[in-house]
């Protein structure tokens, strides 16, 4: 459509709005979308500012302040003796909405791992520190931070470590990050540039490593998970010179791993000129007695130590800190400087203010209570619908591994599950890609750190009621056929 | 050295202090300490836990507690008949405490590119508005966030480019990061995932683009930049199918891309399908008119914008976003979800509610005549020390471009102001790699955001002396001789 740049034209186009003001920006929005519309044509004449400016009743100024503008912009060109004219616009491309999630039944109860009590998130604390850190913080550190991370903070974190997690790093041996996983993408870097090209994963073990492996360019291979957590000695058969494992209490089995162990993988890093990356998550939370100290500080030379606040107060709050040989510092930082630059400053100043003034802990100790009261229903609520030994490792952290009876089908269970308005996922989520599922018994994982004790026992019924829809039943039982036609 | 595990022997080792309690604690530490210092070696055999409990006047139940809990962390080992011996444990790597830098003169000026006034950064504002999101942000949304990051902020951040940048983008269009790097990194990829290959970038430019380019797997080529901001044509030689380009006030020359070249560029992405991403930073700040729209306004579907609020806010409030078209949004998403899962919840509504409540706004407002004043002020002092003429880039942000007297030494100069307390990069600082020095004119960057009126007097000074302290003179000057001498 052509607008005509008669007497009355711009009418159509530009509808001032005298009482609000700002005239000229008014101008400039509507002959902006004008042009995109393509309501003004490319190559379309605009009238000149002395006409335009009668027409609208504006000052003449203020129509060439809005030419000036559209002109920097790309919008109009300019020539001399022709005027200003609609430059040739692209085609704008349209900005689908994606469609809407399949509709299915709302998740009621969700054990999914990881998630710690988002209600128990102490959320005046860490609004009185990050309060604190703005009063507090010296103005130049609000730029650009130390590459390392805050200073305070890595001294905080590193005696923390030392204190609760046995561990052995200082200050300069700490880099602080965005959580969890950009430490491990780091870390993961950092060990390919030193040559490294094999890790050894557990199986089962954390979703996606495998996949951050691959992208560091590592080659992952997996290493089978026992009732003393990962074997040293297929370990050993791999070759591979790098281990990523969760010794604290492995995810998704829940088994710490064996004193024993611990040694014999210790040995092998020394054996192999290897390193070890601890996955340090949910430590704290050992139910019967104090955490099991972190293996770096059994090896600091070999052991690479990946913590986050992600479990103990919640992923909103995203920091963590990667505790590494020295030979490893240097490229865990150049990575972090090309990649990210890191976590916001006032954020880490905030996080150890509530390490350093007891809050932290305070919470931690709050939180451990939660926890062990949901454990301990949890346990009993399994106990009464599978019957017992059916639940395994509840030393520690915020999720156990529910054998299901053999035979039946995992994710059978999982989805009859979903119906009933339960999220929770199987083993087979956890294993490394490429494994074989059969090998592994039917399992669920269940995480009970965002779940109630109410929501527990509704949720648990409500496994055994879908794992009683898929029992596998004898041929000829007429259950069976049932399901069947279902 | 062998401890005696005899009468009396152990109080060398474990020293309790019955005032402060928790006498466990402190019996495992020291024994851990021991262990790990050599003082305890492998194989020795510690007492039993009835004679520890007795030597040391704590309950037999105590030590029992800590014999278990050193075994399970691996320090000691338990054998049926031999009692508890300690393990063989590695050695420990020594820390070596990082040497201090060189001593040198103290930076009192630092005309450093790219850090906003630190000393105006709304702490009041954003501890308000941390405060805020504490209390207003929904439980669930301090797990795992969206993976493209608060949907809130994703909207008041397009709002805010429709509104500000005349952009053209949703919310689902947005992917909330932790800075600019990291969105570029991200982005990168999601080009190279497309087949992209060939990435041009600005000559000069920003620091380490190309490094991060390469470390996508593309390769970077330089394009050079005039007066009228990047080369098109040159461009279109490269072959490259994405550009990365500063338009609005460009890293580090200070010019605009021209009202003709950003038709160019949109012609050339349109003609290879190609790709540009607009490194939208500092536009901002504008002093003699509003900020010219952003590229991605222009051609949605071939602009990727990346924005941050690092000059805007503070680096220490580490924020960005990616606006991207469609097709690239979901690759952005997967990177972000394996490299780092992104950016705080709790700060993304911060962010939000700053902007949409007008504070944000308000602090653009206020840090503008800050800058404006100090623009000024350089100005006027590098007309009297350089003469006219000399100082380019002054339209918009907080950098500009001092060109020096032809045949000056920009190292030099660095080298000399540095002596005189005065921190400044030559332009030569931001070429792309591999690049001839000696082809672009000597020139200082000098970033004047978090420098104050005084200070940019005094830096001016400092620098045109400096200047004169470098100046080439005929072979036969004493002023020459003398300096040669020092």
């Amino acid at each position: 459509m052509t607008v005509k740049w008669a007497r009355g034209g711009p009418d159509l186009l530009v509808a001032l709005d005298r009482e609000t003001g700002q005239l000229g920006a008014q101008i400039q929005d509507q002959l902006r979308a004008a042009i995109r519309d393509r309501r003004l044509g490319a190559g379309e004449r605009l009238p000149s500012t002395r006409q335009l400016a009668e027409l609208l009743g504006v000052s003449r100024g203020t129509v060439v302040d809005v030419y000036e503008q559209l002109l920097a912009e790309g919008y109009v060109e300019s020539a001399v003796g022709s005027g200003t004219r609609v430059a040739v616009m692209p085609t704008p491309a349209g900005f689908p909405t994606p469609a809407a999630p399949e509709s299915s039944r709302p998740v009621e109860i969700d054990f999914e791992y990881g998630i710690p009590d988002l209600g128990s998130v102490p959320l005046t604390d860490w609004s009185w520190a990050v309060s604190e850190a703005t009063r507090t913080l010296p103005t130049a550190q609000l730029g650009d931070e130390v590459l390392a991370g805050s200073r305070h903070l890595r001294e905080v974190v590193t005696s923390y470590h030392r204190r609760v997690r046995s561990g052995v790093a200082g200050a300069d041996d700490a880099v602080v990050v965005s959580g969890f996983r950009q430490g491990l993408t780091f870390a993961l870097a950092a060990l390919a540039q030193h040559g490294i090209r094999r890790i050894a994963l557990e199986n089962p073990g954390p979703r996606d490593h495998d996949v951050i492996a691959r992208r560091a360019g590592l080659e992952a291979v997996p290493v089978a998970v026992d009732a003393q957590g990962l074997d040293v000695g297929r370990l050993r058969e791999t070759g591979a010179r790098a281990v990523l494992l969760t010794p604290a209490h492995q995810c998704p089995t829940g088994v710490a791993l064996g004193p024993a162990r611990r040694r014999e993988l210790i040995a092998w890093a020394d054996d192999v000129d290897g390193v070890i990356i601890e996955d340090d998550y949910d430590a704290e939370f050992r139910y019967d007695r104090q955490p099991v100290g972190s293996l770096q500080g059994l090896n600091p030379a070999r052991v690479i130590a990946l913590g986050s606040v992600s479990k103990t107060l919640a992923p909103a709050i995203r920091l963590g800190w990667v505790l590494a040989p020295q030979r490893f510092v240097t490229g865990i930082i150049e990575e972090k400087r090309l990649s990210s630059r890191g976590a916001p400053g006032l954020d880490q100043e905030a996080l150890a203010l509530l390490m350093e003034t007891g809050r932290f802990d305070r919470h931690l100790r709050r939180v451990r209570e939660i926890y062990r009261a949901r454990r301990d229903v949890l346990a009993a609520e399994v106990e009464m619908a599978f019957g017992p030994g059916q639940l395994h490792g509840l030393a520690a952290g915020c999720h156990a591994l529910l054998h299901l009876p053999a035979g039946s089908s995992e994710p059978a269970v999982v989805a009859a599950a979903a119906t009933l308005g339960v999220r929770v996922n199987g083993l087979g989520h956890y294993l490394v890609e490429g494994s074989d599922p059969e090998a592994f018994p039917p399992a669920l994982v269940l995480g009970f750190g965002n779940v109630s004790e109410h929501q527990i026992r509704r949720g648990i019924r409500a496994i055994a009621e879908a794992h009683t829809m898929w029992l596998p039943c004898p041929p000829t039982s007429p259950r069976n056929f049932e399901v069947t036609r279902q």
